[in-house]
């Protein structure tokens, strides 16, 4: 067996159960009635549980962003042109994105990764220039990518957290940016999910109403074509996924494999979940959930992962934007944990007594 | 008239429309697909029109927690004694209440004010000693306040708010601090909304179904001696209120006249809220709301108000806590609006054409 084959085969890490018990016990003696900061508590608990500290904390903070271009985006799928994503990867470096703004507002650390634009950029700074093709091959006429190539996307994901991991990082956040990758995120659920185009295909960037019964009759096509072969998640990847979304795999494989809290951003990267789920059974207890994306098809995959997001701000932008707006709801729930008083410190404990 | 009443009939401040139309301009040219960043959009839209200005910014953030208590808690309506009004007023001082620990990771400022605590407590460091009786009269037997006293919780907002706006302050947020104020609050809304107790009583602080039907009962029969002193919402709030929530009231009243952005905390800041609307229409253009109280009967006092808060975790504590969590999302509002790139800026406009 491959280095890369034991890698993604071995398990993941284990959450720590008797300091989740220690910190529900905190909770219960902080002065507040019980429950009474809902999510804000649970999120807590479960951040204590993947630290393995009764006071867990979210001060180092890192988003890495992987952009890349789909081939499939030749079939007309997307609101946008393809070079929106190399366009959009000069913006990260330069500040002016979303996401480049909100991490600094964070004060969180970013990376931009270019797996596959189509275009073959001049050196930019701050972006790591690790393009495998420009772009997937249109998986409509053939596999999106070849095995190796979907496993060296995985592996950009996994060397990129295992040097934040090294690093020391509290939290990892993975973002997308990728004109096209709805489609390939779509098509991707489907098989993992056994569901139908029409249920999963929403308007992505912004299609209208017949842009995404086309998008629907597209994935639907290219799922004729490759339902054989998508014997497998890992199979399904290489066949029907992009390779931001296959960075971002691997990226959250490794977090699970390492123990590293990972909080997932929207459609794109909660897909890239349900991969790294499929792959690899338990990965999930490592992940929390940040925002409902305003990604019609969303749903679907949140419930099957069990997943709640704390946020819901109609939000549809990607670039692990609904992720980092999450991270202060985080910070207020470890705050809240690690300094509020007890009912024992404040002195309440003998009035309700 | 006088001075209090010239005041209370003064309109509240309008909304600066020319600059809601360009901050709406620069939203559609900012480098990400129109709308996608959903209700973040619409937050910097709104405070860029209530702060008079296309760049608005939420730095100077300032809460005031108003405390009291009720003397209808004399019916059995909560699951906690009186006396931890008192004792949560020493814990916001000393900085081991959820608010506490909140204002300090947001670097907002504080004011704890003891509007009428049963106990009269000795000098606090950090509390505003401005207690007008020991507690509401028991609003199942009187009116819960005497006219005057009514005017004077008003007032003791008004001014509050008076000083911070001042000093200058981005947004206001006003908490409230009084076992049994989830009874008053029902009350209240009941006679402004014409609903039944039983479609708003909820368990509060923690009451179970039998506790839950018990509250109903004691504000049915308070609505019963008092519905035909209700006559305007003014009178309503003295025969029915809590200091806190007059206080609130006038808080909210003085921030909508001054024209100073509010952000609304939960149940009972949002029947503060309603009381002000009611009592002087318009009011509500100033108020931002936070977050979905976990207090069931919240949502229709929200819809009443056409209110769409940011947040639901959940959450039923009080103290500002949910308007507080708010406040780092209307910070990344902020920043995103002000910060990041426009198409043409980035050179995508020209990929785009």
């Amino acid at each position: 067996m491959s280095d890369f084959d034991t890698w993604l085969t071995s398990l993941p890490a284990v959450r720590d159960q008797a300091i989740s018990e220690q910190a529900q016990q905190r909770q219960l003696q902080l002065t507040k009635p019980a429950g009474s900061l809902g999510k804000l508590e649970q999120i807590a608990i479960q951040l204590a549980s993947m630290q393995g500290t009764v006071n867990p904390q979210i001060n180092r903070v890192h988003i890495s962003v992987y952009a890349a271009d789909h081939g499939v985006t030749a079939e007309g799928v997307s609101a946008f042109p393809q070079s929106v994503t190399s366009a959009m990867i000069r913006n990260f470096a330069q500040g002016g994105a979303a996401i480049s703004v909100m991490a600094k507002q964070l004060n969180a650390g970013l990376d931009v990764l270019n797996v596959g634009s189509v275009d073959s950029l001049e050196p930019i700074n701050n972006v790591q220039d690790l393009r495998i093709a420009a772009g997937t091959a249109n998986f409509c006429q053939q596999a999106a990518m070849t095995q190796v190539q979907c496993h060296q996307a995985l592996l950009i994901g996994k060397n990129n957290v295992d040097s934040h991991h090294k690093a020391g990082v509290d939290i990892y956040i993975g973002g997308d940016m990728g004109i096209g990758n709805t489609t390939s995120a779509t098509a991707l659920a489907c098989i993992l999910l056994n569901l139908d185009p029409t249920s999963l295909a929403g308007p992505g960037t912004g299609l209208d109403e017949a842009g995404v019964k086309h998008k629907a009759d597209v994935i639907e096509h290219a799922l004729n074509t490759h339902r054989a072969n998508c014997s497998t998640a890992l199979k399904t990847l290489q066949y029907l996924g992009g390779f931001e979304i296959a960075a971002l795999t691997g990226s959250y494989l490794a977090s699970a494999k390492l123990g590293l809290p990972v909080l997932i951003d929207g459609y794109i990267s909660s897909v890239a979940a349900l991969v790294a789920e499929k792959i690899c059974p338990g990965s999930k207890d490592w992940f929390l959930f940040s925002h409902y994306s305003a990604e019609p098809g969303h749903q679907l995959i949140l419930e099957y992962l069990a997943a709640e997001p704390l946020l819901d701000l109609n939000m549809r932008l990607g670039e692990a934007s609904g992720a980092a707006m999450a991270i202060p709801l985080l910070q207020m729930s470890c705050a809240l944990h690690n300094n509020m008083a007890t009912f024992e410190q404040a002195d309440v404990a003998g009035v309700l007594v």
